[in-house]
C-alpha cells in the first residue's frame, strides 16, 4: 500500500468521503456482495467483540438471560401487530423457496424477533411465578436498505436485543430506563461517547411502541446518531401474541413487554466521534491494539528486535493489549502513519540508542508529543496512561457536543444550529410541524432528553404552544 | 409441573422417544414455528456459551482472528464450486424478494461460507506476505431439514467455521490437523466424550473438499454422531473464486485452504454421550450449574435459607457455578428431581439439622451415594470434587464406547456389531459395496481412524483386497 492510497479526504472538506475511506483503509470493514451487506474484518470485528464482552456482562449482572430465537419468521407473524407490519414490511427480505421448493407460506428474515419471541412468551409465561421473564439474544437481523453506509445503515447487522416481560407497567417501564442507562453507561464509560439520553417524539417511536428512548451521539460532522434504543411496549404485543399471566386473584392478565437493542452501528459511532483528519482515534477500552511497538531496526538489530517483544510480553501480563509490528519490508515512518491511521492509541518507537537509554519514545495518539519514557516502569505506568487517554477523548468529545448544542428560540437561530450541530429548541409537538420542520432544514426531533430542565413557551417554528414540558434536540441525523 | 409430566421413556425402551422428551422438559431447547427450526432456550444457550468461550480462546490462542460475513450469498457463487452446489443445492433456503421487490439475482441464505469467504479471500490476498490467512467466523447457517431432531439436525444452526489459505500443500494439512486437534481437545476434555478422530472416506466427504476428517463420537444407543469436521481443500476454492498469491520468485499461485466447523450438534452429542433414565447428565466443565444447593425449610426457615445463600456465594469465589434453589412453592423431592433430570453435576442438600452439624448432604448426579461433608470445606474441596466427576463421566463414556467397539472379520460379526455400537472392520473402498453395506445394515463407515494399526486383507462385505492400509469404523450414525 502506497503512502498516497492512505491518505484520507480532510473531514472538514467532505465528511462522507472521509468516513467511508478510513473504515474500509483502516482494514475495518469491506462490501458485501448482495446490495447493502458488509463484511466486517477482523479489525472491526475486534472492536466489535471487547464492546460486545462488557454489554454482555452488565447485561447478564441485571439477571437477564442469553438465548436464542430462530433467523426465519412466518410472515404472518408480523401482522399481528399493525403498526409493527406497517413500519418492516418495506424493509423486508423474504424467503419464497427452500429445499427446492415454493414454500406454502412465505418467511421473512428478521429485521428483529418482537414476533417470534412473543409466540414463545406467550408459551412459556402462565403464572406471575414465570415474571419477570428477562431474555437477550445476540444476532443478526436484516433490514433492506436503499442507502446503505458502513455500519451505520447496512442491509444486515449485528446486534444484542433484549425482549422482557412483567407483570406490571411500572415494573416494564423501569426495565425500559435499565436497559437506557445500560447503553448510556457503555457509550460514555467505554467507547468514550458523551450520549445525551431521552426519549423519542411520538413520530420517531419504535413500530408498536407505547414510549421509544434513545442515547444519542454527535458525530464530528454535527449530526445525530441514535446509538442504542429502549422500547416500552405496553401490552402491544402481549395482546398481538397473547403473552398472559395468572394473577394472584386468579385473573388472567396481559403483561407488559420491552425490547432494547444495540448494534454494530456502535463501531460508525467510535469512527465518528474520535477520528481526524489522520485517521481513527479509538478509545482504549474497545482498541484492538491498545499500544503498538514499532522498533526502528535498519537492516534488522536482534537485540532491539527482543527488547521490544519482551515490553510487549510485559505489557499484556499487565493487561495491555500491545503488540509489536515487526514487519521487516517497511519503514517505521509507514508503521507510524498506518498504525495513526489504524487509531491505536499508544505507540512506543524503540531505536538502538533509545535501548542503550533504557527508554522508548511514547506518542500519544492525540495531545501531548513525544516523551522519552523509562522502558521499565513502562508495565506499571501504561494502564494510567490508557485511562488518562481516554478520560481525554471523552472530554473532547464533550467539548465538541457543548460547543455544537445551542438553546435556540427563533427560526433563524434555529436553522442555523441544525446546520453545524444541535438545537435545543422548545416545540409544539404537531407532526405537521415536524415535517415541515425537516423538509426546510433536514433536522428532525433526535430526543427530549431525560435530564433538561421544565420550561414551556412557544414553538420555534410555528409558534403554537410547545410540548414535552421542556425543550427538544433537533439536529440532522445518521 | 406434576411429578408424572417430568418422567421420561427408558433409553433402553425407545432412545429416540428419550432424547426429544429430555432435551424439551429440561428446558434446553423448543420448536420454531418455521419447519425443522428451534429455539434455544436460556438453559442449552448457556451450556453453548461455557463451550464457546473455550472453543474461541482456542481458536484464537493458535493464531485466528475472528471476523464476520454476510448471511445473504449471491445464488451464483454456489456455482463456481460444482461439487459444492451439487452437494448444496438440495437444501438451500431462497430468498427471491427484498425491499418490496423481486431481486434480479435470487440469494441464498448460507448454508456454509466457503463461497463468499472465497470471494474475500481473492480481494485480500496478494503477496505470500499476506498468507497464511487465518479467518473463524460464528454465524447462523440454514439448512433445509426434512427430518428435523432438536440440535442434530435443524434448519437453522449456530456454529464457528474457520476458513484459512496458506502457500503450501503442507502448511494447509498441517491447519486441518490443528482444527481438528482442536476439536478432539475440545470434546474430549470439555464435553468428556470420547471422540475418535480420523479420516473420512471419499464417499464422505465434504462436497468440494479434497480430505475431510471428522471426530465421531459414539451415543449411548451406540450410534455415531460426527462431532466436528476439518477439510483440507486443495485448491478446489481457489481456482473456483481466483485465490492467487505472488510467490517469492514473482510467480502466481494458487493458495491451499481448508476449513473447519463446530455446531450447536454438540449439544445434543452431550445428552446423548451422559444421559440416563432420569435424564441429562451434563460434564462439569460445561454445566450451566456446577452445584445446586436446595434448602430444605418447611414453611421457611431463615437460618437455613441464609446459609445456603452464604455457601453459594463463597462457592461462586471458589470458581465453581453454584446456586441456590429458593422456590417456596415446591417441596425439596420435587427439586431433587427437577435437578436431577436438568443433568446438574452435584446437589447439595442443607437443613436444619445439617446446619446445627456444620454439614451438608452432598449427591453426585452419578456415582456414589449421599454423603455428608463440613459445609467450611467446600469452596476448597468443590473444585477437586467436580474434576473427579468430570474424569468420571470421560471414563464411563469410554467404557462404553469400547464395549460397544468390535473388530469383525466376517458378514455375521459385521452385522451384529453395528447393531449396537461400532464394527472396526476392513474394507474394499468400493462406493458400490459401501452403498451395498449401507442398504443392509444402514451403518456406514464413520472414519477411517487416525491411531489405526496398519492393517491389509480382504473386505468384510466383498472379499475384494482392502483399502485404507487400516481398519475402518463402521456404525449407524446420526
Amino acid at each position: 500500500m502506497a503512502r498516497d492510497e492512505r491518505g484520507v479526504t480532510a473531514q472538514s472538506e467532505d465528511f462522507a468521503a472521509w468516513y467511508n475511506e478510513v473504515v474500509f483503509k483502516a482494514g475495518l470493514v469491506d462490501r458485501g456482495p448482495a446490495k447493502g451487506t458488509m463484511v466486517i474484518r477482523p479489525y472491526g470485528y475486534r472492536l466489535w467483540e471487547l464492546l460486545q464482552s462488557e454489554l454482555d456482562r452488565r447485561i447478564k449482572d441485571t439477571g437477564h438471560e442469553n438465548a436464542y430465537f430462530p433467523l426465519l419468521i412466518p410472515e404472518s407473524y408480523l401482522g399481528r401487530e399493525a403498526e409493527h407490519v406497517e413500519g418492516f414490511s418495506p424493509e423486508l427480505a423474504v424467503v419464497t423457496h427452500a429445499g427446492g421448493k415454493m414454500l406454502e407460506e412465505p418467511l421473512v428474515v428478521r429485521p428483529t424477533s418482537e414476533t417470534i419471541i412473543g409466540e414463545m412468551m406467550a408459551k412459556w409465561i402462565s403464572s406471575h411465578r414465570d415474571l419477570p421473564l428477562l431474555l437477550n439474544q445476540w444476532a443478526n437481523v436484516v433490514r433492506w436498505e436503499l442507502r446503505p453506509r458502513m455500519f451505520l445503515r447496512t442491509t444486515e447487522f449485528l446486534w444484542q436485543e433484549g425482549h422482557t416481560a412483567h407483570a406490571e407497567e411500572a415494573a416494564a417501564r423501569r426495565e425500559t430506563m435499565l436497559a437506557l442507562d445500560i447503553y448510556h453507561e457503555v457509550a460514555r464509560e467505554l467507547a468514550a461517547m458523551p450520549v445525551v439520553p431521552g426519549e423519542k417524539t411520538p413520530g420517531e417511536r419504535f413500530a408498536g411502541a407505547v414510549a421509544t428512548y434513545t442515547i444519542e451521539g454527535m458525530m464530528r460532522d454535527g449530526r445525530a446518531l441514535q446509538s442504542g434504543t429502549s422500547h416500552y411496549m405496553g401490552t402491544n404485543f402481549a395482546s398481538a401474541f397473547d403473552i398472559r399471566y395468572t394473577g394472584e386473584a386468579d385473573r388472567e392478565e396481559l403483561c407488559h413487554t420491552t425490547s432494547w437493542g444495540m448494534s454494530t452501528r456502535m463501531i460508525g459511532g467510535i469512527v465518528m466521534t474520535h477520528g481526524d483528519d489522520k485517521g481513527l482515534v479509538f478509545p482504549p477500552r474497545l482498541a484492538p491494539h491498545q499500544v503498538v511497538i514499532v522498533p526502528i531496526t535498519r537492516g534488522g538489530n536482534v537485540a532491539v528486535e527482543d527488547a521490544a517483544d519482551d515490553l510487549a510480553r510485559r505489557l499484556r501480563s499487565a493487561g495491555v493489549r500491545a503488540r509489536v509490528d515487526a514487519r521487516p519490508q517497511l519503514t517505521p515512518g509507514f508503521k507510524y502513519n498506518e498504525w495513526e491511521m489504524r487509531g491505536v492509541p499508544i505507540r512506543l518507537e524503540l531505536g538502538p540508542r533509545d535501548l542503550e537509554a533504557g527508554t522508548v519514545m511514547m506518542v500519544r495518539r492525540l495531545g501531548d508529543g513525544k516523551q522519552a519514557v523509562p522502558i521499565d516502569s513502562l508495565p506499571e505506568t501504561m494502564p494510567g496512561v490508557l485511562d488518562d487517554f481516554q478520560a481525554f477523548l471523552l472530554a473532547r468529545a464533550t467539548a465538541f457536543r457543548d460547543s455544537h448544542t445551542r438553546t435556540v428560540d427563533n427560526w433563524e437561530d434555529f436553522a442555523d444550529a441544525v446546520s453545524t450541530g444541535w438545537g435545543l429548541a422548545l416545540h409544539c409537538g404537531n407532526s405537521t410541524c415536524e415535517e415541515e420542520i425537516k423538509s426546510l432544514t433536514a433536522a428532525t426531533p433526535r430526543c427530549v432528553p431525560l435530564g433538561g430542565e421544565p420550561e414551556t413557551g412557544v414553538c420555534v417554528r410555528c409558534g403554537a404552544a410547545s410540548a414535552y414540558g421542556k425543550r427538544v434536540i433537533f439536529g440532522r441525523a445518521y
